[in-house]
């Protein structure tokens, strides 16, 4: 609990909304993410106004050009966040679907109901993308939300902020319904994590750092998204030329995202042809091969793994591999060193393809496809916020319904117990 | 993260033998809850001998009564809690079931199959039937369980623990799918609700202060559970013997339980007639009013309320009553101060009983029945571990599905991004 007087404010106002906007129509809830998205684009002059200035501060604190670029709006990116936001519109509401219902022996009509789950705090760094993003995400599911965005991007953020408010205003729902914490402070942020009075659950965006800090401070439920350290495994059965493809994807097609490969394990039984072949597509992206020793004895170039690259998720043109003995101990080595997230088998052995479905316990685990569907829009959930890897309440992409909660709703004629 | 070695090879052990547990059988499961149940009857000597010790420190520290009661074991009770076992082996096996799939267009067969949450820790006071009702619920839904019980019961939960331990392994499961900490200091506990590492939920199954400790310091993700300040709204519409008969149900029938109903609000058109129906059923059982200067006008002998009655569960024969202008003044009193438990409301009105359960968002809302329903045995779940009043991943009763989580499984045939 917090006594951040500020946060208290904020917290309040967050939760006055969500009694209106919790029970809004999905009509209501349409009209004002149009709204929203209309007011973006109008205000697109404003906003690239204020986004300069956090580029110039940018610049001056020595920012990297990736860094830059996360942080950069113009026209073309603002139009994109627009029709994002359209997209939402598209999708299904989740508030208000009857998941089941049962007649007890008794009379008693019970049937259980989705509910938002009232107000959620986001906590981001340096993209201003995803203040729209998150902010269309929680009020189509019926969720106030409380952004924090990193200092970086605070001009951009707050000119956003002041544009989606005056939207939602005009089309007739409360303003709160969206929020920004202006104060960009690490204390504001710590408080933030405390405020179990008025916040029902905190979603940290970002890195390992920043999602290590929310999971060990935050008193508030988390749901903890965007870690991936993921496997693929080869087989002694694997189609070689196909796994050399998935690799390929999976390392090499876009390296910074949390369902990218980091770890290549391979059966020792084709570990030779497997990895002349898989280091081949590799090359046409450079991607640099740490491997362990017997992967050094079979590729050139190769850079000695240490116990810590099993751990590591580059983001990088970089590929930890391995050679196994067997399958048991690829398992084993996805046990110990995966962050739940997504793992693959390449083979055509039925046998080889259950048994790893059934013992690597992450959020996705797949047979002879990419890591790199792991991902809302892939599973067919249009957007997300998030991939969740961790048990409670929901892994892998954390779209629209997960961003709900659900109540029970008893019907009686007077009954007792 | 905590450097407790002693947890450290607990969460190590548990994490190990979740390997085996996650993906056994149903029969192999039931076999081990038959063996523990038959194990702790025919143990139940020792156990009680066991137990005594722990009565006669109770008694010597001064425990209450209703403490040493709450902590006695007998014949009667073991063959209680073996039968409560044999219950949970007739129930559906919740893991393995596919919840939905779909075809993507590029073939990507998706399927959502639920699994096990792996580990979970239950941090309890001294009810040692908790002990074998916990550790039973987990192993059926696939969970290996680390148990936490109160000083008060070490003797006891140790010859439990030992009982049921050596029953699975008899039965061919591991017996780490049980296992006690045996040192009760708090600083077990504290370092217990930071064992990320190993730990994926803890449960707190206990009071208030129990709860907020764990709420407050724990890292791992919490179920929060049983903190039920339930409100009964008696519209102007009600069919006032109704009414009465509900809320001396909901008080009196059972007064130490978390469904139990703790403030009455009452229409101000039909106060008067109510109130005096409703005080004549409650002092039946001699309940304590606590009242507004509204219902000291009505009723005699009132106890005052002030503002700190509106959010006290007394768990005991005490009701405080509140008479209230209007519905809305109902719901927003229930927002205010309610635990998010279970409400009713009691009304002939359609319109009052739709914008009730519309709006007041708690883990069940009800139409003329009483509060007491709200139990994993009423809504048809079987057993379970506690009412969950939080919104992230279950609210209401905990049965074994919401012990459970779910993985995606992705069949692919080569698929790349």
């Amino acid at each position: 609990m917090t006594d951040n007087i500020y946060l208290q404010d904020i917290g309040q106002k967050a939760k006055t909304a969500s009694k209106q906007l919790s029970v809004a129509s999905s009509e209501a809830k349409n009209k004002a993410l149009d709204a929203i998205a209309q007011a973006l684009t109008e205000n697109a002059e404003t906003i690239i106004a204020e986004n300069r200035k956090d580029l110039s501060a940018g610049k001056e604190n020595g920012l990297s050009d990736a860094m830059l670029d996360r942080l950069m709006l113009d026209n073309g990116r603002i139009i994109k966040i627009a029709s994002a936001i359209r997209e939402i519109i598209a999708l299904d509401d989740p508030v208000g679907k009857t998941i089941s219902g049962t007649k007890r022996p008794n009379g008693l009509m019970i049937s259980k109901v989705t509910v938002p789950l009232g107000v959620i705090a986001v906590i981001f760094e340096a993209r201003p993308n995803v203040t729209a993003d998150a902010a269309a995400l929680c009020l189509k599911s019926g969720n106030t939300v409380i952004l924090r965005g990193g200092k970086e991007a605070i001009n951009s953020n707050m000119a956003m902020a002041r544009v989606m408010r005056e939207a939602i205003e005009k089309s007739g729902l409360p303003a709160d319904c969206i929020q920004l914490i202006e104060k960009t402070d690490r204390e504001t942020a710590a408080d933030l994590m405390k405020l179990n009075e008025y916040v029902d659950v905190l979603i940290p965006r970002g890195g390992k750092g920043l999602i290590q800090s929310v999971v060990n401070n935050s008193t508030v439920p988390v749901i903890r998204t965007g870690e991936g350290n993921c496997h693929i495994y080869v087989d002694k059965d694997a189609d070689i030329d196909m796994a050399a493809e998935i690799i390929f994807n999976a390392k090499a097609s876009r390296v910074s995202v949390c369902n990218a490969c980091e770890t290549l394990l391979v059966h020792k039984d084709i570990a030779e042809f497997a990895l002349i072949a898989i280091k081949e597509q590799l090359d046409k992206k450079n991607v640099t091969i740490i491997g362990d020793e017997k992967v050094q004895a079979i590729l050139p170039d190769v850079i000695p793994a240490t116990e810590e690259d099993w751990g590591t998720e580059y983001l990088d043109y970089k590929l930890a591999v391995k050679v196994v003995d067997d399958i048991d101990e690829a398992i084993s080595h996805i046990a110990k060193y995966s962050t739940d997230h997504s793992e693959s088998i390449i083979t055509k052995n039925y046998e080889a393809a259950e048994k790893f479905i059934n013992e690597v316990n992450s959020s996705a685990v797949y047979i002879n496809a990419s890591t790199r569907f792991t991902d809302g829009g892939e599973f067919g959930f249009g957007a997300e916020i998030g991939i969740s890897n961790q048990k409670l309440h929901v892994r892998g992409p954390v779209g629209l319904p997960e961003l709900t909660s659900y109540k029970y709703v008893i019907r009686g004629n007077g009954q007792v117990r």
